[in-house]
């Protein structure tokens, strides 16, 4: 039993489409999350420059005493790659691992496509991470810049012309090559879903990677018994380091409700002071 | 005379097209440069981070020991304003002031339009400034988010499918409106000027606030007797607070050329220790 809060952190707002999973496969655990509103987004940025930001989140994370933690932003679950042991001795997942055991269960024909952002494609992570549960797996990664910016702008409607046009250049190569399987790599990308889905048709099933930091979470916690003893619903407490009522207007979308809970302000002096 | 550089700042690399200019007109004259790569887009953030990081720049260009400040940010020059004290005793100028001048002198109906990042049509900065000068004209402003993305994502063509339509978007106001002339209010935008131009029709008059920003600088300089006394070229210094690599990989689009200069990486503790 552990009753310490479970900790999330994302460069932005994607990284509440696992707290919403979070809050409804475990609705007894306090969350805290993390979103890094003044430096988003990470994607487009270099490697040490991602590592650097990681490292200041997961140390604030560390500042709050969770039992875990998660990074629930598919950038830094790839820079960071299979490092389990990226917060030390505090449990620590990204949203790699969980994500390709999904995909990798889930896939009929062996054939599976990732889209992330820049820096996620590059490194190359999903692929390298794939090959060590199966070997058999064909993977074709392509990287979705626009995707991000799309749904901070609300490009995001089923028929919105622009979200359809972007999506279609971007995953014509992933549907030629016959996936069955699409892993939405970046913890924003499921608010495009309904895009993507259209585009890529019925019979290709969609991996939501925050979701599925959600539920590997929860089997681990349920694993090592240090699941709360509470009876009653956990809260959820944000820190964002950008404008607190700007976090309250955005959450929204990703939260698929209201917000529910307090939002304290993070200076990035304070992050830069940290790591 | 004044032999020390000028000093250039962006969150980005929008703020070279400023620099483009300077060293068209000012052929001689030593430019300092900094690209806050590390920490772009300023336009979708508030206004209290904008200010902090714009507080953090100057501080840094002050560190170099400039005799003149070009805040070539459509952003940042909004929420500092007509403020032409923002960096003490050294000389400052965004790009509001000239812009608005050149405007101003340009327009023969009376109706411009504005087009910038959230913060600063939020600001409603360009209508202020226009009225300081003349009160007789018609002003319509659109924030155009999507379109810093789209031009570090390299939708920037011509006839690319996705600029043009989301172009067509949020200037279709503004042409409904008649204007005749339309501000480019952030310093990305002129790459997108085809697409634009296109749009808008040959009888809109587009100005570029980093191009009116540099001529700005050289009347000032010019007036002050505070121009160079060298008859060889000048040298151009650039400081990213990402990766240098990048930063020279991206500059090309934005000076029409190669990059000539040497690139230094900036950390970002090195920034928010500054002010």
């Amino acid at each position: 039993m552990n009753n310490s809060a479970i900790g999330v952190f994302d460069s932005g707002m994607g990284g509440l489409t696992s707290v919403k999973e979070l809050s409804r496969i475990m609705p007894n655990e306090n969350i805290i999350y993390f979103g890094d509103t003044a430096r988003i987004p990470y994607g487009t940025r270099s490697k040490e420059t991602i590592l650097k930001y990681a490292e200041q989140d997961i140390a604030f994370m560390k500042k709050h005493d969770v039992k875990m933690i998660i990074a629930a932003c598919g950038t830094v679950s790839s820079v960071l790659g299979m490092n389990k042991n990226a917060a030390g001795d505090i449990p620590f997942t990204g949203v790699l691992l969980p994500t390709v055991q999904a995909a990798c269960a889930k896939t009929k024909n062996g054939k599976i496509g990732v889209i992330g952002t820049a820096a996620t494609i590059r490194s190359g992570s999903y692929g390298k991470a794939i090959r060590t549960i199966r070997s058999d797996i064909s993977i074709t990664g392509i990287a979705c810049p626009m995707f991000v910016p799309l749904v901070e702008n609300g490009f995001t409607g089923r028929d919105n012309p622009v979200a359809k046009l972007v999506a279609e250049q971007y995953l014509a190569p992933i549907k030629k090559e016959g996936v069955d399987t699409l892993i939405l790599g970046c913890t924003h990308y499921p608010i495009l879903q309904d895009v993507i889905a259209d585009y890529m048709g019925k019979d290709v099933e969609l991996i939501s990677s925050g979701s599925e930091a959600a539920k590997y979470a929860c089997a681990f916690l349920t694993g090592k018994d240090m699941l709360t003893e509470r009876t009653e619903k956990g809260t959820v407490s944000f820190y964002s380091s950008d404008s607190v009522d700007m976090f309250r207007e955005n959450a929204q979308a990703f939260l698929g409700g209201q917000l529910c809970g307090t939002v304290t302000k993070v200076e990035t002096e304070e992050l830069t002071s940290l790591a």
